[in-house]
């Protein structure tokens, strides 16, 4: 049985809170084992805990800041809008993709992919 | 090869164009033989050009209009929000679906599925 709507949504809501202020280990508690991350879609499939540790890392202690835009699930699966705004030094860059994830039907993630183009889904100000 | 980004973009604005005032015979021509839709995602797979055929002739000879969202394309798939709104009458209905399309290389659509809940993603005026 899919996980219900509001677990899911619930989820969604975790992980862009997360991804802003969370720590790796907190997001990849999200995933499922042996989950699969594919960011930006195109780019090579990383599978399993240690691989999602490891690309969470990457946002550890910086200042980051998200907001969620349209949310649409079905069928026990997500898709939605989020802008993630780093900032290092007095550069802020902003990343705006649409990410697609499968759930278990604990609501764990068993599959992210992220829908996004570096040379005209992120910019710097 | 995927398809271009460029291309991709003009098959979206297409479909969107053409789902407020096309027929079926045109929006199935986007279609590669064999494609899938899965709409909304969680129903039946349709497969093949009569199933799509089939699927869309619902819309023909609506009064329609639509308008695209956020579109981000990645890897020859792209994902896109945007809204359809029906009038029969003097009702209108509001769909807003975010909808996943994988291509060929020739910016043929071989897969569709479009992530909407009829309990939330539709509203009535």
């Amino acid at each position: 049985m899919a996980a219900s709507t509001e677990k899911i949504r619930e989820v969604v809501e975790s992980y862009i809170a997360l991804v802003a202020t969370g720590t790796a280990v907190e997001i990849a508690d999200l995933y499922a084992e042996d989950a699969t991350v594919e960011d930006p879609v195109g780019t090579e499939v990383r599978r399993g805990r240690e691989s999602i540790l490891e690309f969470y890392r990457g946002l550890e202690g910086m200042e980051a800041r998200t907001s969620l835009g349209v949310v649409r699930i079905a069928g026990g699966e997500a898709v939605f809008h989020f802008e993630l705004v780093t900032t290092v030094g007095e550069q802020s860059y902003t990343v705006a993709p649409i990410d697609h994830m499968v759930f278990d039907e604990d609501g764990r993630i068993t599959a992210m992919r992220a829908f996004w183009d570096p040379t005209t889904d992120m910019s710097v100000s």
